[in-house]
């Protein structure tokens, strides 16, 4: 229902407007990259990334990012105050928007990290595969855990 | 020279970061769709689109999209008062971009256009190939006319 509710809110039915009214902006996706292939997981470790993200702005994007089901939030189990945001099914699933978006601008705009878009341009497919099970074998970890916290 | 200064002024060499520079906004993307996709060309054709972009928004987003490279302007031979864009190469190099951030939203939310995501996921490379041989033939067409307004 909360699905059906939201594509009446849109300004149309195209699936791209609904992408871009979720991720378009200069930042979500950098957020989102943070995590997929850098393995960022804490608010202080978006903060300190190169593109230097105000706080309030980070804080609004991380709160968009969980109302759409992009993100998930839980507490670090090692530290009650700090929390731990992770990729849902969802957000995982942006995996092929950013390798394009990195190959387009990669192919069309002088920039760095060449070995990331070596392994792209070569072995894409391969890629996607590894950024996928990576992150659900460490779903698959954290729930393992949180089951194991919930029996004790 | 221009390509380097670009990158030099920019948060940081991620082509991630690159990307979203210039395409993180709300509206961009949707215009390019409406040139690809649609076939749009003219100024009053993307204001009708239905998401209702606003005048003063749809001209800067427009010029925009021309200092990047992604989109040029000409004058229609058949009324000079009147501008025609079209994608240059770079642009229509947007599609695979377009195509994931389609696919992903037709997957997780509920939106209209069935016919032409069901055409993505079944054969994807296939209309990847048709939109680029078809804006590859349109660019040549043009070009010949130019060539033969100039010998006129």
């Amino acid at each position: 229902m909360q699905k059906k509710k939201a594509a009446l809110e849109r300004r149309s039915g195209c699936p791209l407007n609904a992408s871009v009214e979720m991720l378009g902006d200069r930042w979500s996706l950098l957020i989102l990259r943070d995590m997929m292939l850098r393995g960022y997981e804490t608010f202080n470790e978006f903060l300190h990334s190169d593109e230097k993200i105000a706080t309030n702005i980070l804080a609004d994007r991380l709160r968009r990012l969980e109302s759409y089901g992009i993100v998930e939030t839980e507490q670090d189990p090692s530290d009650g105050r700090k929390i731990i945001y992770t990729l849902t099914p969802k957000g995982i699933d942006l995996a092929p928007v950013l390798t394009e978006m990195v190959l387009w601008a990669a192919r069309h705009e002088e920039t760095g990290n060449q070995p990331l878009i070596r392994q792209m341009r070569t072995g894409k497919a391969e890629l996607l595969d590894s950024v996928r099970e990576r992150w659900d074998k460490l779903r698959r970890d954290r729930e393992r855990l949180a089951g194991m916290r919930d029996e004790l």
